[in-house]
């Protein structure tokens, strides 16, 4: 596997380093992902030598700034396959997903109307719509999951009628790592009216993803999960669906002309950003889609699924052992030990150096679907290896023998 | 003026170089803050050796970064008086007032209420009200102001009625620099049983701030204007009003348990804060709110007055120049030249390497009451000195030659 040790860079990420000099495997990157030191560059550069404000300066250093970040903007809803224009910057995928709730939802779903989300969604992907019925009064369906972890779409198609206006599913499951075939959810949801949402959070950083190809209508994303800062993502939309939305929050450069007896809006994405922008966030983030496209997320999805499937090979050997999920999925394995509850797990690993995420991952309706309150996770980047694996497997083991 | 001198620390400050080497005039801190190496060091820390995600990891570098973003949290309260569970993390002070707006205020404003802004507010504390009025149907008045640019408490006092719910003033004008006598407009908000709220984005880099002591309920801010980063601010409200008000966006760490028939949500201010926080930049805030304590507001006020001072008595001196706003400013000077388009002041100052800004300021409304659609505004900061008043007034001489 010397492609695996190719694209390993851990020399990268400052961040994979132990205070001790000792390699920290960290396998969590489904929760937040670690930093490029060319991130981290780009970012002080821009808090520091490069600092303006973006859209109002009358002088140059802002004008570039502006340019900076336009460009930003640009080059990341390109790295999806999409245009600048329908990109607007967000804290991150949750309020991407507020923002398309309580603007698109709250001036298009009403009582009688239903939306259908799924048995696996990230709590951001099911508490938006539940305030947002809690308002307005329509009703939320459940596509269930089939054995494997998957989104049973073949049940998401005899369950759409023309009541539903929405479909909001995740590209990519955070506690599964179960791949939506997100073409086919477009086309079902297309084909009773509704639009189709995807959470592509985990998907971003683990599979190649083209909005047009794919057809969604909204693509919401974060990017502290693709290897850039926090508190900055995206809402992505189809052009004509942005440009209808009625702004939801208000303030300075959303707006065309104030005067207390009326306002008028601009136009999207900048209706939808109110306020000074997360500037120094959205040049880092452009920088992290940079070093990813550097590597190709061809490479980097057959790199982690090469890491799933030598991690969840080597589980499936221990018969104390309980995986979740499908076989191939994408850069995310979940399981459980008989009779060690995950954090213990965790605990223990963390004093071999190991790092991995133990709890209900924000996703507690997926928990009760598989019947435990907890799973442990081992996610994987671009910088897992394996011996991130073997420090992983000689952790459970030592486990194993401390509570056998 | 040798304190001036002493306390003009442009070295710390990476942004106050051009590209050949030379000083950069920046009196643009109205707009945003340059900030000190130690603040990019702290975000270059964190998004590097130190990151990981917060609240959730069970392993000792997660559980580190969350004591580090609760302390920057509780630093952060401090900073202005108030406590750590009082404290919500937005993306700044346009957000904050977003927050106030659509979860206390949809909670709390009905068809027949009244709420007070002022004449000189920021458009992010007007369009947050007209669109909650759009949705609600309350009234908005407009509290006139004083001739020398005064939000007029004494008409304040005159509008207030038993069906205002809110006040909502800015603590110092963005465009003008009047400072709000903050503790009686207080008073007289308590005295019909409405509540205040204060935009504090001016006030916080510029005055000291003690929320207990003005009463206010809702004060918010933004770190990229007291030399933080981008993409962070706060709301702190009193604790009894923060605690119930109602959840706004969805999603993760803001709840307390999710299933499809019920969802119950988490105590404030996690409550608040859906989905990953803005890590990184809570920790680099916290920094800056350090760097700024340690010089002290009360001489940062006086440091900016100062130079307030001398630059109104210098263009007073010129016969075709217009002053907006009080004598005593904090930090920001507004002004016309008859005959120079404010953008064509800034576009010649800068080629002298002086940065103002020239626009409505997102204050239409009170260009619509100075008659003007535009004004040049000089704003200091800790970095500001007489240097860059010196070339200020070395641009405008020029300028005036130009035009002459």
């Amino acid at each position: 596997m010397s492609d695996l040790a190719a694209i390993s860079r851990k020399a990268n990420f400052p961040g994979l380093v132990n205070a001790d000099g000792s390699v920290w495997h960290y396998l969590d990157s489904a929760a937040t992902a670690q930093k490029p030191q060319i991130v981290i560059d780009a970012v002080a550069r821009a808090m520091g030598a490069d600092y303006a404000t973006v859209h109002r300066g009358v002088y140059a250093r802002s004008a570039d700034m502006t340019l900076a970040f336009e460009a930003a903007r640009r080059r990341i809803a390109h790295f999806i396959g999409g245009q600048e224009e329908e990109l607007v910057f967000t804290r991150g995928a949750s309020e991407a997903i507020n923002l398309v709730a309580q603007s698109w939802g709250a001036a298009n779903l009403k009582q009688g109307d239903r939306i259908l989300l799924s048995q696996l969604e990230h709590h951001s992907n099911i508490v938006p719509w539940q305030l947002l019925q809690d308002r307005i009064g329509f009703a939320i369906d459940v596509c269930p999951l089939t054995d494997e972890g998957l989104i049973d779409l073949d049940a998401a198609e005899r369950m759409l009628t023309p009541q539903h206006r929405l479909v909001a599913f995740a590209h990519v499951s955070n506690v599964l790592g179960s791949m939506l075939d997100a073409r086919r959810a477009a086309d079902l949801a297309h084909g009773v009216g509704a639009l189709l949402l995807l959470d592509g959070c985990q998907a971003l950083a683990r599979l190649p993803v083209d909005v047009a190809a794919l057809d969604c209508d909204f693509y919401v994303f974060s990017a502290h999960k693709l290897y850039g800062p926090t508190g900055i993502g995206g809402l992505w939309a189809k052009r004509d669906i942005l440009s209808q939305m009625p702004p939801w929050q208000g303030g300075g450069s959303m707006i065309d002309r104030v005067t207390f007896a009326r306002t008028t809006y601009a136009p999207a994405p900048q209706r939808f950003e109110a306020g000074t922008p997360a500037i120094v966030e959205a040049i880092g983030f452009a920088a992290a889609c940079d070093y990813v496209a550097g590597i190709g997320l061809e490479a980097v999805h057959a790199h982690e699924s090469a890491l799933v499937e030598q991690t969840r090979a080597a589980l499936r050997g221990m018969n104390d052992v309980t995986l979740f999920g499908p076989e191939d999925s994408a850069g995310i394995v979940s399981f459980a030990i008989d009779g060690v509850h995950p954090h213990d797990l965790g605990t223990i690993l963390d004093e071999e150096h190991v790092a991995i995420r133990a709890g209900h991952h924000c996703a507690q309706p997926l928990m009760e679907h598989l019947g435990v309150p907890a799973t442990a996770r081992a996610s994987f980047g671009i910088y897992s290896d394996e011996d991130d694996v073997a420090a992983l497997l000689r952790g459970i083991e030592r486990t194993k023998r401390i509570f056998g």
